[in-house]
């Protein structure tokens, strides 16, 4: 996503027309997208996978496969799972064509238009526009609700990890719970949690990826349903695309064979939680106003203002100046929520980078709170001005 | 799927068992799933484009892409439907993953649960699957339907091309039209028709797919809606699985820009149409009772008996016998329409296993007519003898 071209779509929305044109300017440094860092590809060992996978005559990679998913993956992904708690055999999988596709089939087998979905008040803003798309109305409330998606071990946007009380609130729910295991792999300190499916199988659809883990591009996740409900995720799954990719599948099955993959994470905790440790010290000391908390783990950082600023045209500012951010309105559960926040994420962020990208944030906004102030100054008597004054205005 | 092995599913459909212990059995000569040959995958010309795509150290191809896929390739899918008449630019078309997501995303967009969907009396089958599992009643009659699924260059599993006349009908019932194009390069004769796309944008969704010319493996189709669609069929497509693998985009971006495909598939054609006849030949010459037509193009033969026999049963007497064939009754838009017929796809079948294949198939046929003839004899006062009597029985 950072290196692709930004095109123009029809009637596309101007906030993503705004982050397509940051990602296809050279130079910008881009706190959007949650993506990965491509120096941690491992692509020497994609290539020997991939060779291998392609060299015998049959090439059963480029073949079409059964739609649960090819058997070496789906035994190495339960294995992952039963170090964790959670009693998971390899029929249990489904290997969906990412985590995305996992929380669709969940929500199609759980919600039916109209219904609402229990979320965090901030969300997986693909999860929300997917809800939206169904049909569905996110809440925070789970009384009533078709289904909870939930990413207990590290939540995104705001990093952080369930605790016990919220744990057993859902537990006592009695709902489907979809929970979005993303990013569980990537706690900085270490500790992985067991996933809510440890401890209920029948209501839980455990989803999982290797986008954050090892590579986006292979759009390679799962689905560990309810039993009772395989069959039928099955027949969703094969019906929605008829299987997941055969040739990424088969390299994963090959790499993931002759690779330390705690080593891998062990390395990845260390090389994101430094990142996240430059980005939080840099937002700190740069925009004093702004809340921002050391996250747990994951990618990104939830940071929030007082201040009910133009997103879009901070958006705007802030690609002006070389940087851009996810619109915090993208990750909430009610979009009507006023104060701006946005996520930055640091992962594909350089060290040496982070700094500069958060100068020009700062840069950026303090030159939209010029523009609110002249704008409340002119409207003073129709309005009475913000009950919280951005103070980082004093430092332009 | 030839090469999967089979594994057991909680309550699995008899006939897609039964199909997975012959897909798992070696030495089976399997005329099952539609398979491309893997004779005929480029596995070469595929490793130096992966090496290619994943050289370079920000490695897109391995990073998360834009929804709509990658520019290279949509512009040459444009290119080549252009090539047909049907006036497409880049922009038109969404990679998708592969021609069922694309038929997915247009049916989602064209119809409601308790809509009729109108399809050939014989249609594809994962369609038929997908339109059930998604509430839609498929039908032959176009008035009313939401929509209409067709495969006017080249028919699956009939193997034929849609008259002018049919054109035209189509075109007066004014609903939308799912073009599923996925044969339309492999004409025996090399006479591509023009698509619907080229005639009418505006009702017509066009789906195509790089599984049958190139690797189903790769999981890469697409998707060119009508312009006034193609926003919301973009959104539909993102909240699915985000993208298209980003991987294989790359890997046909770099391969197509290489490749002279008009070449390869002038050489697909001579060979799946050496296949077809000898095919047809064998079927002829072993059950003359069984009525097949030489197809016009594609990877497959539709097979009509005049016995309303058990399929399972005779599907399991083919698999113990060392072959298989796709069940007649996954193909109807009808279930409940009687006389057996099945689809024997010759594709993945080396040319001097076909006859061996068809004998396996005709004894296999011969001991299933043999039980009918005691079953019937022994009801024979219950219920009058079939009216079309087997003349193969004698043969055996």
């Amino acid at each position: 996503m950072a290196t692709s071209p930004a095109r123009a779509l029809p009637d596309v929305d101007p906030l993503d027309a705004l982050l397509r044109r940051a990602a296809a300017t050279p130079g910008t440094i881009g706190f959007a997208g949650g993506l990965p860092s491509a120096r941690q590809f491992p692509r020497r060992g994609m290539i020997a996978a991939f060779v291998g996978a392609v060299a015998p005559p049959e090439a059963a990679a480029l073949q079409y496969g059964w739609p649960e998913g090819e058997a070496t993956l789906r035994a190495w992904i339960a294995t992952r799972l039963r170090g964790r708690g959670a009693p998971v055999a390899p029929e249990d999988v489904i290997v969906t064509s990412g985590a995305q596709q996992a929380i669709a089939l969940a929500v199609q087998l759980t919600c039916r238009r109209g219904d609402r979905v229990a979320v965090d008040p901030e969300s997986y803003a693909a999860a929300l526009q997917l809800f939206r798309g169904r049909g569905l109305e996110p809440t925070t409330t789970l009384t009533g609700a078709c289904a909870a998606y939930v990413m207990p071990a590290l939540a995104n946007p705001r990093g952080g990890s369930l605790g016990q009380a919220a744990r057993e609130r859902l537990h006592r729910a009695r709902i489907p719970v979809i929970e979005d295991d993303a990013y569980a792999d990537l706690p900085f300190g270490g500790a992985v949690p067991p996933p809510l499916l440890a401890q209920d199988r029948r209501r839980v659809f455990h989803v999982g990826t290797f986008s954050k883990t090892l590579c986006p591009g292979l759009r390679v996740g799962w689905l560990v349903p309810p039993p009772h409900l395989l069959r039928r995720a099955l027949a969703r799954k094969s019906e929605a695309d008829l299987q997941a990719n055969g040739l990424a599948q088969a390299i994963l099955a090959d790499f993931l064979g002759r690779t330390d993959f705690d080593a891998r994470l062990r390395s990845l905790r260390r090389y994101y939680g430094r990142k996240a440790r430059r980005l939080v010290d840099a937002v700190r000391r740069r925009v004093p106003s702004w809340r921002v908390a050391m996250p747990e783990g994951g990618f990104s950082v939830w940071v929030e203002t007082d201040v009910a600023a133009d997103e879009g045209a901070f958006l705007a500012r802030a690609v002006d100046a070389g940087t851009s951010f996810d619109p915090g309105s993208w990750f909430r559960a009610d979009a009507a929520v006023a104060p701006l926040a946005f996520r930055l994420s640091f992962s594909a962020v350089d060290d040496d980078r982070i700094d500069e990208g958060v100068a020009r944030l700062a840069r950026a906004w303090r030159g939209a709170s010029r523009r609110r102030s002249a704008a409340t100054a002119s409207h003073v008597r129709a309005k009475p001005a913000a009950s919280n004054p951005d103070p980082d205005e004093s430092q332009s």
